[in-house]
């Protein structure tokens, strides 16, 4: 039964045949591996990391920086999970409050009163001028968080980030970072 | 070999044979459908979120709400991750301290000491006269995490989690939300 | 075709093929195994936790604690995340400022006027003396998150970590809880 052209056609119609279950095997290789990529992306976490940086005219400022939270939020894709907001510096604050022009003139006298410039503090021997700075630091807290659900912010109505220099006109920096799925 | 009902009988036999196979890889792919979707309950993050309503008798109150924060962590399921208590107003505030009557009156006379109601705050000029209840939101802080470790609240023996109302009598909402495997 | 010694021999074969089939079953499920695990570490978070005991020598002390907070980060192999640092006192707390022991005499200093010991504390009716320990916790907050970005503690450059004592001379705990990937 074995002619050689019968024999050609035969080892050919094998070669196809292994091929095609290669490419079968291939193919389902692919598969299992695209599936596994995917699910990295949906099970995993997504950490997104940004950096806003200051420099303020004056000593002492209080920035409104929701718009940048939720651009920063938006570039993550988190729908769920939470955004930090903290200051790099000690000499800084970030608190959720009103954007309320007299509101904010009243936190910095506020704050002056119970946490006011001196010119002795003991800080001051290492050649600083800003034990102030560090004490308003630690009063208003040097960081949020801000929980994320169905993809948004979920403060309360007049919730509102702010950034607060208290040893401003200098380069300062800033760390926003989401968090979640 | 090939009578008529033979062939018949070979043929249905074989259709058995494709059937069976066909059959065990369906159940092949149930099986790893399952695995996977079990696998994404365990792999992935979990997100639990409840909303707290107050609506306190008193100008300024002090509500134990750890009961709360444990029925939601229950509900989520979560063994290892946080919790964050954060309130949706920006006049009042959460707290982690001892559940003590004493206390609590201390931390309400000290509170109005170093924020106290004033008639000339700033704030006052758009209509409103709940400048003081901005600052010892402030003060206090809106937020605390509670980590969670085991399945339960992982707090230090007296640690206790408080909303504290500084602008009451009217509807106020807390977020809590639980974040973890 | 059956004798004695062949029928034997089948019946090892058989036996022989049969435990080559359950150990190839075998070696494809370790691998599968093998595969879920190591995803289960890669796409999943890591959670590692641990708790720092304190016997301060002066009733209030604050304590340099960054490298343990480092050295928790190295232990859990997280890269991206963040490191909760929580005390699990009521009379204690958790910042972070400038590690100069000026400025940490000047914190003391203004804790105690902001926060100061007095003999007439409702909370002291229980028997305690240490309400301004409550007040002083309050104000410096219990707790913050440092984020963790490509292994590293995302810190600025003079943040540092501080458990600040403010009722000692006897145990005190605080959780390091480190989440992320």
């Amino acid at each position: 039964c074995c002619s050689s052209s019968d024999c050609l056609e035969s080892v050919t119609l094998w070669h196809r045949w292994l091929s095609l279950q290669y490419a079968k095997v291939k193919i389902q290789a692919k598969r299992w591996k695209a599936l596994v990529s995917t699910r990295t992306e949906r099970g995993g976490m997504k950490f997104h990391t940004e950096y806003l940086t200051f420099n303020t005219r004056k000593h002492r400022e209080y920035i409104h920086i929701t718009p940048q939270v939720e651009e920063a939020l938006r570039k993550s894709g988190v729908q769920e999970g939470m955004v930090l907001i903290s200051a790099m510096h000690i000499t800084a604050g970030v608190y959720v409050n009103d954007n309320e022009s007299g509101l904010i003139r009243d936190i910095d006298k506020w704050l002056e009163e119970l946490a006011p410039f001196r010119e002795d503090y003991q800080h001051h021997q290492t050649g600083e001028s800003n034990g102030d700075s560090h004490l308003k630091s630690l009063l208003v807290h040097h960081q949020v968080i801000v929980p994320v659900t169905a993809g948004k912010l979920d403060l309360g109505p007049w919730q509102r980030v702010f950034y607060a220099e208290f040893d401003g006109q200098r380069r300062k920096r800033l760390i926003i970072k989401v968090m979640g799925e």
